[in-house]
């Protein structure tokens, strides 16, 4: 099959074997796959992953012993678990110290024409939801993941750093459910963006005013530093940022006021599909541009360009 | 009066001036003082203090306009709020961005033959109460804090890392309050006077298993890393250490595993009080040794010992 594949350097590749699934497993033929941080992350080499990349997509199910996936349009938790740790048992997958990861770790991803998942990781998507829309339920599920670990209140004062692809998800997945994020970015064309979305903006070196919730969607490593600035005593950090890089950073401010600081990740899938079907956001207008999936080293060139939100890749 | 004085260097005085209290305020004749790691640190220059260090005690009010004070026997809480911020208006003088500290924020304190503390910071204590217990709230309120700051469970395992001061008496309260913490600790002389209380100890080096919930109570930069390193996929981080420098963290863990990392510092003081009143801690076999104030340089010298829990210092 066709596909992009990472080993060193990122390529395309004409030829790469097709995907056999084991038993419990489904093939899907992908229809649209997102570009995210992690995967230009991994294109530095990040986890030291080797294989195709890719983790956001909508497909359809070609191959599968369960009848009721079977030709089924589908979005995908990227997390596989063992299905027998403790992790597994409380139905967090999503922490099983033996999961593979969709296009992350140890099982290959989304820029292909094929993929292979669990079928339990495999959701069906309503027919009225269309393959670009569909394709932002794994990262608006990240965002979602926030308002399932703490509970936020409608009325603080919340600031997202940040006005790239998460930032923009976060506060328009907040936004959706009822809270008052502020948006504080950089990048003024991409402020007016989210400003036209109906968000709430400013530009982040004017930030003076102390904030109940900060989060970190900043992808950058002075992101927590400035997280702590900005926070109030007994406030809260959300952490989104996987900038894995070791920062110097100095933890006492964290203890004297009293901060709670919630690293947050991948999250459960339906909150953010329910959302998606219920038209309560339509993330569209940050699509910037697709690609053909042959001309996928060109959408990572533009996913690197950070005045630009969302890129797709089609594959079929 | 006598106290200990820092001014750049820490020294005693024979004719320090009396406290003033003004409206609001009342005169404590300190009986008995304990040195905290705090007050080691701000003799290294910590907070840029100058002046009384000093905020554990027990004593007795004498000068006060509040009848229901006057003569009476009490503990005080150290942060004296503004009184007009949200954070008082929360109840949160510990947080008040104008508020003064006892012995560290501009304040003296309590290494002195007298004090003066706002009314409302004053809490009358049983007369079945021995100061040398009493003593005992200020420190024993920032460990009963991380109870009333986030909930545990009952059946969760729960390593504290250190085994000083800190680490003792966060150890001690969670166990008097049916929880079941594990001290790791590098000093087996005090790990065998921490089993004695009946605590579970073990040598820090050879912790292997992740915690569901670590707390940071080590008084050292490598803390947070090492919590890291045995806090299992969304555990939770109770950071206690003030050691305030700039380490190299790498916050990549914190996200991917979710945890949550939570700032303790301070706690209210009666629920300290009521576990002390009701016998379900006795911190005395925690005293290594008292000193006279005068004799206060000393006191200081024996506190930096680490195989010393804690020093008290008798002004009376």
């Amino acid at each position: 099959m066709r596909a992009l594949v990472f080993d060193r350097s990122l390529q395309f590749c004409g030829d790469y074997p097709d995907p056999v699934a084991p038993a419990g497993e489904s093939i899907v033929r992908v229809s649209v796959a997102g570009v995210c941080g992690t995967d230009l992350e991994i294109a530095r080499g990040y986890m030291n992953y080797s294989g195709v990349p890719g983790h956001e997509f909508a497909g359809r199910v070609v191959e599968s012993q369960n009848a009721s996936l079977r030709g089924k349009r589908v979005v995908g938790e990227i997390n596989a678990g063992c299905g027998r740790c403790a992790m597994c048992d409380r139905g967090l997958a999503r922490h099983c110290p033996n999961r593979t990861v969709l296009g992350i770790l140890g099982r290959d991803g989304a820029f292909a024409e094929f993929l292979r998942l669990p079928d339990i990781n495999l959701i069906p998507i309503p027919n009225a939801l269309p393959d670009e829309v569909a394709v932002f339920v794994e990262p608006l599920a990240a965002a979602y993941e926030i308002l399932e670990q703490t509970r936020l209140a409608r009325n603080q004062t919340i600031v997202v750093l940040g006005d790239g692809r998460l930032g923009a998800l976060v506060a328009l997945a907040l936004k959706a459910e009822k809270y008052l994020p502020l948006v504080a970015g950089h990048h003024p064309e991409k402020l007016a963006r989210l400003s036209a979305l109906g968000l709430d903006i400013v530009d982040e070196s004017a930030l003076g005013d102390s904030f109940e919730v900060v989060i970190d969607c900043s992808g950058s490593e002075s992101g927590f530093r400035r997280a702590v600035e900005l926070v109030r005593p007994r406030g809260k950090i959300i952490l989104k940022s996987t900038a894995a890089a070791a920062a110097e950073i100095n933890l006492a401010p964290v203890v004297v006021n009293e901060i709670t600081v919630i690293g947050s990740r991948c999250g459960r899938f339906q909150p953010a599909l329910d959302a998606l079907a219920a038209g309560k956001i339509d993330p569209r207008p940050l699509i910037d541009d697709t690609f053909a999936l042959d001309d996928g080293l060109a959408g990572f060139e533009a996913a690197k360009n950070p005045l630009n939100f969302k890129i797709l890749l089609r594959a079929a």
